[in-house]
């Protein structure tokens, strides 16, 4: 068994538990599944957590960089109102 | 008088209003002011609409780039509680 296959999902979606959580779910991913890179995502009113994980993950640990930033932005219907949501990918990888 | 002399100030505070009057600003910074770059900055929870502002912006003029975008985090007190906020700096520039 190669270290590669235990990186079985790097994407890590911010929701709305408190940010140390994903944070961990990022340094785990980075360093005890071996992910070479680990992907942020958020949507919404998470994006600001998710800017907060990628940078609290960088302060933890030194040997990681940030790779990509991209912004985007969605619609979504609720209750009949169509409304846009911006959302955001962080790639992060191991320096 | 050059025409770079009407772009005084090219920075964007995203706040609590709407977010179709920050992409207005940075829309006439570009156009009407002369502004080479605009800078869209935000921290909190007005992460989100600052993304939202530079993906609205983008689709609404075409001849817009993003340039950089940089993400950090600071340090506030209220109300006796040390609170942790990400900010977000998105530089657009014209194409």
């Amino acid at each position: 068994m190669s270290d590669d296959s235990l990186c079985m999902d790097n994407v890590v979606y911010v929701g709305r538990k408190f940010f140390m959580r994903y944070v961990l779910a990022v340094l785990m991913k980075l360093n005890m599944f071996n992910c070479r890179e680990a992907v942020i995502k958020a949507r919404g009113s998470n994006v600001s957590k998710a800017v907060l994980v990628a940078v609290s993950s960088k302060q933890l640990s030194q040997a990681i960089n940030l790779r990509s930033i991209n912004l985007g932005s969605i619609y979504l219907e609720a209750e009949g109102v169509r409304r846009r949501l911006s959302t955001i990918k962080i790639v992060i990888s191991k320096a």
